[in-house]
C-alpha cells in the first residue's frame, strides 16, 4: 500500500523530471474507437472538402503534366495546414503520353459519328486519319484464335460486356480487350484497334485506361468507343455487310515529365515503432477531374488521419502518401518501394476504388496479430462492415511492397457502381454520396485507431 | 321477325351485288379493342424494329441536312413495305444551322476544361476563341433585374437547376435560359452565354436545344454546360475570385436546305369521313441518335396504325405523318398545318415525350363526344392509364391545328427520365425500355381502335 501510494503521488513529479519510457504497443479502449468511429460516420466532412478541393482547385491531374505539378502544390498546401508534420514531395521522372485529336465516322454503310477515346500509351494515326475495314471479335481470345490474315490490314473490334460487381472482380477478366488487344492485334499485322469500353454504364462518354505494347509490338492507334457506340457498331455489324470507319487519333509522348510521390507524417508518440503507412494516389486520367479515381481516396485515408490527429498523438506514426502516376503505370508506387523498401511497417492501406461504402475488409498482417483483427473487425461492424480473409489483401500502389512481405489491410469498397464513371469525363464530384464517404472515413479511422498502437496522448476536451 | 330474317339472309347478297352505303361510325365492340390492345402489349415488336432500324441506319437526323434526306428515304421504304398507302413526302426548305468547333477551358483561377455544346442559332466566336470574365445568375430573372452596365463585355452564366417531373412541366420554366437567356444576354452587351444545360442528369453530355434570337437581338455564342460542368463553374465562382473563360464555338447557318413531311395512309373504309392524323417527327438533334427524340415516337404511332391495318380495314382513315425540322422550330408543323389546315380531323395524336409508359390521356374532342373519351379510358384503364382532363390537349407538331380547332387526344409518357437524355448525345437506343415501349403501342392501339369509326372488313383469321 505504502509503495502504491509512492508511485502515484510521484508520478507527476517524474513526469515532469524526465520522459517515462515510452509504453508498449496497445489496442485502445473499444468505447474510445467506437467514440472516434461514430463521431467520423456522423460528422465528418475533412474528406469531402479535400475532394471538393482537389477536384475543383485543379481538377484532372494527368501524370506527369503541369496539372500533376499543381496538384503536388496543392496537396502540400492542404497537408500543411492540416497540420501533418515532414511535409514534402518526393520526385521522380517518368515517360508521358498525352491525349491529341480523337474522331472516328463510319464511312459505310451507314455514315455516321462514333464517340471513342485513345488508350493510355496508344499509337497515332496520320493527321488526316486512316480508313479500314472493321473485323470484330467477341473476345481477346477470338481474337487470338483468329488467322493473321483475317486481321492484316483491317481495323480490329473487340466487343466484350462488362457486367456489375460488388467486389470489383470483372476487371482483370473484362479488362482484357484494353491491356492484351493492343498489342495482339498490333502482332497480327491490324491497323488500328477499338475495344468496347471496359465499362458498366450506357452513356457516350468512353473508358481510357492504360495498355502497354509488348516488346515487338508496333504501337498502333488504339481506342475505347464509348458503350452505346460499341453496341452501335455491333448492330451495323450484324446487318452483314461490310463495315468501313475513319478513325483519326493523334496522341503522342512529349518529353518525360516529373512526377512525385507526396509524403506527410502524423508524427507517433513512439517513432521507433513501425509506422502506418496509408494513401492514395494524386494524379488522375485527364478526361474527368478524378473525383472517384482517386481524389477520395486520398482524402477518405487524410480524414481519418486528421482524426485521429485531432484525438490526440498516436503511439505510432502515420504516414500519408499520396502517390504519383498510378494512372500510366504505377511509377510513384515504384519510386516509394525503391526508396523505403526496407522500411517495416505495422501495416499498410490505400483507397483506390471510389467512395461508395466499405462492406468487407481483408487482411494480411503475419502471424501473431489475431488479437488485432479481431478487435478491427469488432469495430468496423457496427458500420455494416464484413470479416474478410486474413491471409490476404493489397492495392496497386501497395503491390510492390505487399509482394516483399509488409502487411496489409484492403478495405474494400462496393465497386457496383464504380465501373459507371472510372477513368471517363463522368469521374466528377457529383457522383460521390456524402454519407457514404463518411462511412468510409468512419472505417478508416477505426481501422487507424486499432492499429495506431495506442492513443498516447489523448486530448482530454474532446475524447471525456 | 320477318323483317330481320329477310335482312340477314339478303345481306350477302346485297353486299357482293353492289356496295353498301358507308356504315355510320362505330365505337368497335370492346372484346375486339381489348384484343388489340393486348397482343400489342405482349407481342409488338414494331414499334423496336422501326427505332433500331432509323436509329442505326440512319443516326442522327439534323432537320435539312442529307442526314435527314437519308431519314426520309428510309421511311419512304419502309412505310411502303409496310403496306400504307400514298406514301410521300411533303417537301419544304428551311434555314439550316450547323455545329462547328465547341470547346471551353477556365483560363484563371483553376485552368481545366469544361464540356459544352451550342444552343441551336448560336452565332460564333472567332476560330480562334474569345476570353472574357463570367458574371453569374441563377434565373432569366435575376439576368433581367441587372444592370447593363454589370453584363457587358462579360460571359453571362446562367444556374439554373431544372428537377425531373413526371408529366414534364418543368419543361418550360426551366427551358427559360436556354430560350430567352441569349437574346437577354446579347441585349445587355454579353459577348456570350453559357446556361446550366436544360436536363435532370449528372452527366458530361451537355443538352442542345433550339433558341432564337429576338429581332434587334445580335446573334452570340450560346451554349450549354453539361450539368456537371455547371456545377464546376458554381462552385469555382463561390471561391469568390474573377472566372475567366475562354471559349470557342464555330456553328454557322449554311444554305437554305430541304425538309418534308413523309406522310402515309391506312385508307378507311369510307375515305369521306373526317380522318385520324397520327405521328411524332423524323428530325432529331445531331448529338445523339434520336432513339427518344424522337424515332420512338413515330415509331409508336406507326405500329400502332400497322396493327389496325392487320386486323382489319378502320371505318376512318388513319394518316400517319412523320413530321421533318420540328427541332429547330416545327418547320414541318407549319408547312403540314399550311397544306391541310382546312381538312377535318376526327382526332390527332403525336407520340414525342420519349418511350417510357403513357400513364395518362387528356383529350380536346369538342362537343357530343363523351361515348367515345369513355370508351377509350375504359379501354386503356387495364393499361394503368389514367383519365385525364377532356378539355386540354396538345403537342409541338399540332399546335398550330389544334389552335385552329382540331379535336386532339395526348397520351402523356411518364418523363421522368426523359430529361436524363433529351438533347444529348446519350439519347441512344439503350435508354428504351422495350416492355414499356409495348405498353405504348398498346395504348394508341387501343386509342386508334375506339376512334377507328370501326372495323370495317375484320380479318377473320385474327380476331375470332
Amino acid at each position: 500500500m505504502y509503495k502504491l501510494i509512492l508511485a502515484v503521488t510521484a508520478l507527476p513529479l517524474i513526469m515532469a523530471a524526465a520522459p517515462l519510457p515510452a509504453p508498449a504497443p496497445v489496442i485502445p479502449p473499444p468505447a474510445l474507437i467506437a467514440a472516434l468511429r461514430d463521431d467520423a460516420l456522423a460528422n465528418d466532412h475533412i474528406a469531402w472538402d479535400i475532394t471538393e478541393g482537389l477536384t475543383t482547385e485543379v481538377g484532372q491531374r494527368l501524370a506527369g503534366t503541369e496539372a500533376e505539378a499543381r496538384a503536388r502544390d496543392w496537396a502540400v498546401r492542404r497537408l500543411t495546414a492540416m497540420g501533418f508534420a515532414n511535409v514534402h514531395v518526393e520526385p521522380f521522372t517518368m515517360p508521358v503520353w498525352v491525349r491529341g485529336a480523337e474522331t472516328a465516322e463510319i464511312v459505310a454503310p451507314f455514315p455516321q459519328k462514333l464517340v471513342l477515346t485513345a488508350l493510355g500509351n496508344s499509337g497515332a494515326t496520320p493527321a488526316e486519319g486512316l480508313t479500314g475495314e472493321i473485323v470484330a471479335f467477341d473476345s481477346v481470345e477470338a481474337l487470338i484464335a483468329a488467322p493473321d490474315a483475317m486481321v492484316r490490314g483491317r481495323i480490329v473490334f473487340i466487343d466484350h460486356r462488362m457486367m456489375p460487381t460488388q467486389d470489383g472482380s470483372g476487371y482483370g477478366q473484362f479488362g482484357a480487350p484494353r491491356r492484351q488487344g493492343p498489342t495482339i492485334a498490333s502482332k497480327k499485322g491490324a491497323i488500328a484497334i477499338v475495344v468496347r469500353s471496359i465499362g458498366t454504364d450506357h452513356h457516350r462518354n468512353p473508358h481510357t485506361g492504360v495498355q502497354s505494347f509488348a516488346d515487338g509490338a508496333r504501337p498502333i492507334p488504339a481506342a475505347a468507343l464509348s458503350v452505346p457506340d460499341a453496341e452501335q457498331l455491333a448492330r451495323i455489324l450484324a446487318r452483314g455487310r461490310p463495315v468501313t470507319i475513319h478513325l483519326t487519333l493523334t496522341p503522342h509522348f512529349v518529353a518525360p515529365g516529373q512526377s512525385g510521390n507526396v509524403v506527410a507524417d502524423l508524427v507517433g508518440g513512439d517513432p521507433s515503432l513501425p509506422m502506418l503507412l496509408i494513401g492514395g494516389h494524386l494524379d488522375s486520367w485527364d478526361l474527368g477531374t478524378g473525383a472517384i479515381d482517386d481524389a477520395s481516396g486520398v482524402a477518405i485515408a487524410t480524414a481519418a488521419a486528421k482524426r485521429i490527429m485531432d484525438a490526440g498523438r498516436p503511439l505510432r506514426t502515420i504516414r500519408v502518401v499520396w502517390f504519383g502516376a498510378e494512372e500510366p503505370g504505377t511509377f510513384g508506387a515504384a519510386a516509394f518501394a525503391k526508396a523505403h523498401g526496407g522500411d517495416r511497417f505495422a501495416a499498410m492501406a490505400e483507397s483506390d476504388f471510389g467512395a461508395d461504402r466499405i462492406w468487407k475488409i481483408d487482411t494480411r498482417l503475419g502471424e501473431g496479430r489475431k488479437a488485432v483483427e479481431d478487435a478491427l473487425f469488432a469495430a468496423v461492424a457496427p458500420l455494416g462492415v464484413l470479416k474478410g480473409v486474413t491471409n490476404k489483401a493489397g492495392g496497386s500502389d501497395l503491390d510492390e511492397l505487399v509482394e516483399a512481405g509488409q502487411p496489409v489491410i484492403a478495405l474494400r469498397q462496393d465497386g457496383t457502381r464504380y465501373f459507371d464513371w472510372h477513368h471517363t469525363p463522368d469521374d466528377t464530384i457529383d457522383k460521390i454520396d456524402k454519407g457514404q464517404l463518411r462511412q468510409n472515413v468512419a472505417t478508416w479511422t477505426a481501422m487507424l485507431a486499432v492499429l495506431s498502437g495506442g492513443i498516447a496522448e489523448p486530448k482530454p476536451s474532446r475524447w471525456r
